[in-house]
């Protein structure tokens, strides 16, 4: 039976954390809300599930519904060999999906930075403050943390966890895709001081499932619906 | 060996989260930070572990560093009964947690919606106008998702998983007790359309390891150095 997964179907949003990850596996699997009907089948489910989602992304497997990116790939890792077998790097691989999810809501926040209830238009003069700091202080402070990390492995700066792919990977290719999109005058500075950040993202992105999903129309272009905008006056 | 759980001395913030579950466990812990040069050896294991936390709240467990509040209660929870044994269920439990530490960040950025390079003082406008979102709109949506989980719960609506405690009722406690805090007469309303989420609340405020540690010094009271600020203009 292949997986179901729900997000919205024009954005990659943060179901493209799943995505990569199901393609990498080469997994079986429905992206549900892009088929005919499929996105009033997800906001049934939301409304009507025993465990309901707070949110899309989420994966049915069978009987089980999983929410929350960070527990989806949590799920699939141990699943498909993208994790560590060994609880404490599967925890730490899980720890560095965490905190890739922190910045990723920050990147949002930097287009919305007073809510969700207004639109971007409305909360310009906000977005441009928040954008600043989000430029200047905290996309260096998790590269560098990032950069750290890969300097430090024992298993060599290719991983960021061990010897081998894991999700972290995956999904440090797609926040640096995301905020290079977002950010392109910033992250051409930022990635000059992480070169090992640079790398990892140019070898995922040559990985061949993964090059190929990136070509295939499955891969939604980033747009202005989505988390990471490219608004250029939040550039500089 | 006693677990060292290193955290901001001088606030609960996130760090409370893990101490509550140290505390409903009977855990033989050191807050390590509160302790006598403390803090200075906090700082050098961010800056100097193999696998260095981003930021605390971070535990260690003999050899194991474990940071991300999610994280630490996914382990503590597996040690500790505080989570149920069977796979779905604690992913369940976890996205819970996921869930209510995305709320957790949006209580924190409604006084600081520009970042946190700025102080309060300099975002005060933009605070008056995100706070209003926070209180009208995603407060109520968070806890009527809470009460729907408690109503829909088969074991009860007594817990949000299963018949027993876990970590995600304290987490919910926590949740409930520092938005009270910096949302008096927001939560006052909230809470008359959430009465399980009221009654879990007073249920774990009851119990009597979390009662004696509330009391105890170990406590530290709410501030307006932490994630929870009362701040009377922002509530209404």
């Amino acid at each position: 039976m292949p997986y179901e997964l729900y997000y919205w179907p024009t954005i990659q949003g943060r179901g493209e954390f799943a995505r990569l990850a199901l393609e990498e596996a080469g997994a079986d699997y429905i992206d549900v809300a892009r088929e005919s009907e499929g996105l009033a089948v997800m906001m049934r489910m939301m409304d009507h599930a025993e465990r309901p989602p707070f949110a899309p992304p989420f994966l049915k497997d069978g009987e089980t519904i999983i929410a929350q990116t960070a527990a989806i790939l949590l799920y699939l890792g141990a699943r498909h060999d993208l994790a560590p077998k060994d609880p404490a790097g599967g925890l730490w691989t899980h720890q560095i999906q965490l905190t890739i999810g922190d910045l990723v809501a920050e990147a949002h926040d930097t287009h919305h930075p007073l809510g969700i209830g207004l639109y971007y238009e409305e909360q310009k003069p906000e977005a441009l403050r928040r954008a600043d700091d989000f430029r200047d202080n905290r996309i260096p402070k998790f590269l560098a943390w990032f950069e750290t990390i890969l300097a430090r492995n024992p298993g060599g700066s290719s991983h960021l966890v061990g010897r081998r792919l894991t999700y972290a990977d995956l999904s440090l290719f797609q926040l640096v895709e995301g905020l290079t999109y977002a950010f392109p005058k910033a992250m051409s500075r930022a990635l000059k001081k992480a070169p090992r950040v640079a790398s990892l993202h140019d070898a995922v992105m040559n990985r061949p499932r993964i090059k190929a999903y990136c070509e295939s129309p499955r891969r939604i272009p980033f747009n202005e619906e989505g988390i990471f905008r490219r608004y250029p006056e939040l550039d500089a």
